[in-house]
């Protein structure tokens, strides 16, 4: 067994003009809503590339409606020039909706644009080890006041040892405190949940590197929540299942989209299992909003 | 924090008379039908004491087909020779069905006709860490060759701190080993799963207790599905997020009425998620067997 460390358990303060989140281990989970995202998305790319936005509000609508805390924004089109599109785009999104922004690109100048048009305290989507990426990216975390994802890879491989994992996080939580000067609070590490139809032993794994993570560095996490279950039949019913398991693990937020209400119910039940929403309160008032809802759509 | 325990895992075999289950940490988790029981249910109540037997037949049925690897037995009727009338439903059920046996009841002359009438290796629901129940009850246990349920709760009190929890459990298990000559492999912890809705911490506690007895007794353990959920709206989407959270912390079994698909499927996705079902093998081929009931009801 692992030595026991039992760090203090961060909060990641998230902050669009009006409207805050906190991601952190006694609170409630955050869903990150992923649909603003044209990867895959033949149509909505077309619209995007001849400079018409207006699909972004339907998928911000779907995403809030779901029950996202906070809105991932990716603009990753072929042949459009991705700075342009993601500033106009977050610039956007944030005329219809107060949720925080997730800025989520592989492209630097495209980051710094997004940062540049946010008005808040943004997440940014995301560095791994690799110190260029860190050397990158870092500065406009720091500079724009920003939080950042960060996965526990480097250009070598994706590692499937948990110790590797935290080796890597270990890497990662360093040169941003100490090269950087940003607050360990404001770095959310993925641990990367790999797909259970590759390895039956894989979602144990990520959560021994969840537990790991938190009882060590005490950081906040997330991770592409639909992943485990990739190629399996069932899926909605697998990530039901997974959230509330890695939340027992520390995981505090996922970027997923939120319009599964099977998931994303079973997350707010395992808040409610967790302690994070006191007398059930939240659990009562999302029971009471949807009778009413079928009784509207039955009226 | 706690000093560390790796206590070895154990394993609990049932049996019927054809059938063996083993529940134990690696294993799928194992569903224990409590359907089969009158308590709150007047006409079947008004059918036993006539001595009609046959209303028990639809429930062993809906037991098994929702899933069930044990199927708990009670026949708690007051005014009726429960000895009598359980002994006579055991010997019923074990034509019905060929899953072993989980023999519940508070009357000591009843659990000795059922274990009587059983033909394998049943499970006896349940002790305390009373000493007269446990005086009572574990001659039995150990003369019938079966494994038992105990609850870590004596008369005084059913204990909030995990430290008592754990004190009785250490009790209960060095009584029936030393005194009784029962494997610990054959006592099944029920860490006692209260309400979420009395205290938001409760699930916490519970949580942390059944980690404790899995690290320091290795011992097998189930508890009352829907206890939890006791008073709350939603109650099937909170065990569907409670079975997978409790089973990251050691619960290998839960008793249930497996009429509920939702938290039944729940458990499965657990089990693929815990490499409990290799490959997804049963994941997959419940999958395929949900289809085809689906297409066979539209054609």
């Amino acid at each position: 067994m692992s030595a026991q460390f039992n760090a203090p358990r961060l909060e990641t303060v998230l902050r669009s003009a009006t409207q805050q989140v906190v991601i952190g281990h006694g609170n409630r989970f955050c869903l990150i809503g992923e649909r603003i995202n044209p990867t895959g998305r033949r149509i909505f790319q077309e619209q995007l590339r001849a400079g018409d936005l207006s699909a972004i509000e339907r998928d911000v609508r779907a995403q809030v409606e779901g029950g996202a805390d906070v809105l991932d924004i990716n603009m990753g089109v072929p042949l459009t020039d991705e700075a342009e599109l993601l500033a106009k785009a977050i610039t956007m999104v944030q005329t219809l909706s107060d949720k925080p922004i997730c800025i989520d690109s592989s492209v630097i100048d495209a980051l710094e644009a997004g940062l540049a048009a946010y008005q808040g305290r943004a997440l940014v989507n995301s560095i791994t080890a690799e110190d260029e990426r860190m050397e990158q990216v870092l500065p406009l975390v720091k500079k724009y006041d920003a939080a950042v994802i960060a996965l526990p890879n480097d250009a070598d491989e994706i590692p499937m040892e948990v110790e590797k994992r935290i080796t890597l996080t270990r890497k990662i939580i360093e040169v941003a405190t100490k090269e950087y000067g940003i607050a360990a609070a404001d770095i959310v590490i993925d641990p990367l949940a790999m797909p259970i139809g590759a390895d039956s032993e894989m979602v144990n794994t990520t959560m021994e590197t969840m537990r790991r993570i938190r009882d060590e560095f005490g950081v906040n996490m997330t991770c592409g929540a639909s992943n485990v279950s990739f190629g399996m039949p069932g899926r909605p019913t697998i990530g039901a299942a997974f959230l509330p398991m890695a939340m027992t693990a520390g995981l505090t937020s996922a970027i997923m989209d939120t319009r599964t209400p099977q998931i994303v119910e079973a997350v707010k039940a395992a808040d409610l299992l967790l302690g994070h929403d006191e007398w059930g309160g939240a659990w009562i008032a999302a029971h009471r909003a949807r009778l009413a809802r079928e009784a509207a759509a039955t009226a």
